[in-house]
């Protein structure tokens, strides 16, 4: 039991008034580790950090100029649950276009979709309850859930997402809260659920009476081929789906949405209400000034064609510097790949040489919620270091692990 | 059983899913009357709102210039989730001066107070474990700590705040989780504690080594009298002691603080990740510019003059206007007293009254955490309305009440 004191007069044996979920708690290494790549002379593949130097910083000055002159009184006070109602018109509209039929009331703004993964862990998840997921999958979604003492079944994934077909033996035995998926330039992955599997999946969903959670933080940012339907479209009547503007205009100001049929939405407003209120009304707003003048669309355009090219960059110079028996997915879109290494290599381990050599990644077994896998495996963010740095990095994490195995 | 559909194709029997907790969640009466008072000609003493006239909405737009010029590639990208630096520092000088003496390692920002106190619930609310709250208490902890499925233990107020000498014999039957105080110009009653009993309760917890937490969003906001002495100063081994922006300077950015012992801050920071990652990056340095530049002390002494004028015109409108039978505390700052009115009329069932003269407050009964008491009573805000307004409302209140007497 830790004893903490800095007070002369007082210990206090604060670990017996933990609940048992804090227990289940850990830091996420994506947050560490980002402590160490904020050092300028490391070139950091780990977050998933969009290029600041693209921000539409004057286009966003000019958003805050307007809201501060013209609705001050609203931009700076309290707000609604639900959220900034033209901002979630805007949504509703927006995302007509990809076939999701839902309207404003459907939609709720969240702090990042970090919290909506929160706030459906804190509506479905009981201690020991089961949920599905990928395997791999996005460790954010793990953190969250595991503070609510999730029990966590995986179903593989390839180079076609989710393999669904391993859904019907799990669905006889156990029925989970929700099906997660991340079925656009998958976290950690890099992969695309197949049309034809999205449709199997939700065909199992209908068939077992299930709800599937579809996040897609990435779907606007594909570089090559045709959009997917979303499964938000397919089953409308039992999707949750999670977008955010975290990938496509600004993290820092943390909004993200969930859509969702109409109760759901009613009770996830009742649990953000306990969790924050509301959203920063002053962010939303400039969220929705920048989506309703058009100027998302003409950046989301830009980053698209910066990230393909950044992406394009990664992929020739993995093939350039890394050593027989590594292999690496090719996204279409999105922020990440994923790398595997020569099996004798443990990336966990190995993290340490990297680091050395001033070069960051996130070690695969992050994203297994069991820490069971993904040790010859690595995430690699390629949106956030320039071309060059790229080129850099690559190079050195490929010297790096043709050293390691010589050694071994 | 709900049944919801919206696809020609699907039912989802949802409800199976739901986690216990969410069986406890309630929509918070604030929030949902809020939509109400949001209708221009309704007089609203309801919310904990800021005067908007007020907002240093001039000196904030030059933040947001200053910010987007010189560090946009910083303001706009993900942080670490502890927060932001310099503001950390900021709050722990501040903080200083009213004695309580931490470093910034042990202050977490919160996507504002609400989310404290939810993080505070998600680290320490087993099902069924006992808090110690005060008799009425805030109503945002309540539901906060409902979702956790808290059990409420609660100490009488009176004008001298908790009644501390309640505690001994509860404390020898339990063990609460923590002891939950709002020491000054408490939310709803409007109290303030005692320097006195500031210091029998710290002797108390630590004689049963226990954790306190300290809400203190209105601590800046005193009219008379001198500061007394915050309870994270007499006991910082075992304080955890809440601040926030939302009254001080603009409640729609979203930024609050907690201070306590390093070891429970890396807790808090572990649950905060799987919460929402981080607080708005952009949000938080703007309130850093304008605490650091000085702006913030002058803008609470002008509020603290106007609230101060504001609390004086209620008080002499319910004195004017309200029938015989009615009594109200005088708070010495903050933002809300708390009225009680004859016996014979229920404060929950007036409401529907109040609302027909355009009038709106909260029913006592919602700051009872099992909805026993209050029904004599009702919280009213002084802070957003304008003094006309105030005496207005007051003097619609005071008639509806004595025609409600008339009639019973």
């Amino acid at each position: 039991m830790t004893v903490y004191a800095n007070s002369s007069e007082g210990t206090v044996h604060w670990e017996r008034f933990l609940a048992e979920r804090t227990k289940h708690m850990q830091s996420s290494a994506i947050r560490e580790l980002l402590k160490v790549t904020q050092l300028p002379d490391v070139i950091s593949f780990a977050g998933g950090m969009p290029a600041p130097e693209l921000f539409p910083v004057r286009e966003i000055e000019e958003a805050c100029g307007y809201l501060l002159r013209e609705e001050p009184m609203t931009a700076l006070q309290y707000s609604t649950t639900e959220g900034y109602r033209p901002l979630r018109e805007f949504l509703a509209e927006s995302m007509a276009k990809y076939g999701i039929q839902h309207s404003p009331d459907n939609i709720l703004i969240t702090t990042g979709s970090q919290q909506a993964l929160d706030l459906i862990g804190k509506m479905f998840i009981d201690p020991g309850a089961p949920v599905i997921t990928e395997r791999p999958t996005y460790l954010g979604a793990i953190q969250a859930w595991r503070a609510y003492q999730a029990r966590f079944l995986t179903a593989l994934l390839d180079d076609s997402g989710m393999i669904v077909d391993e859904l019907p033996t799990m669905l006889n035995k156990e029925t989970p809260r929700f099906i997660y998926v991340l079925p656009n330039f998958h976290n950690p992955a890099g992969t695309t659920l197949t049309e034809e599997r999205r449709h199997r999946l939700v065909e199992l969903a209908r068939q077992h009476d299930l709800i599937i959670v579809e996040d897609d933080p990435y779907g606007a940012l594909r570089f090559d081929g045709e959009d997917i339907i979303p499964i938000a479209a397919l089953a409308p009547e039992r999707t949750i789906y999670l977008g955010t503007f975290s990938k496509t205009l600004a993290p820092g100001l943390r909004i993200g949405w969930i859509v969702a049929p109409a109760e759901i939405i009613h009770r996830l407003v009742q649990a953000k209400q306990g969790a924050d209120l509301h959203s920063s009304t002053f962010d939303q707003m400039i969220a929705n000034d920048i989506a309703q003048r058009g100027i998302l669309k003409v950046h989301v355009r830009k980053i698209r064609a910066v990230y393909n090219e950044r992406r394009n960059v990664m992929l020739d110079a993995l093939e350039e510097f890394w050593p027989e028996g590594s292999s690496w997915t090719r996204p279409a879109g999105g922020l990440f790949l994923w790398a595997r290494v020569p099996k004798a290599i443990n990336t966990f381990d190995f993290m340490r040489t990297a680091l050395a050599k001033k070069v960051a990644y996130v070690p695969g077994n992050n994203f297994y919620p069991e820490n069971d896998g993904g040790f010859d495996a690595m995430r690699l963010n390629f949106s956030n270091a320039k071309p060059e740095k790229i080129v850099e990095g690559i190079r050195r994490l490929g010297e790096a692990l043709k050293e390691e195995l010589i050694q071994l």
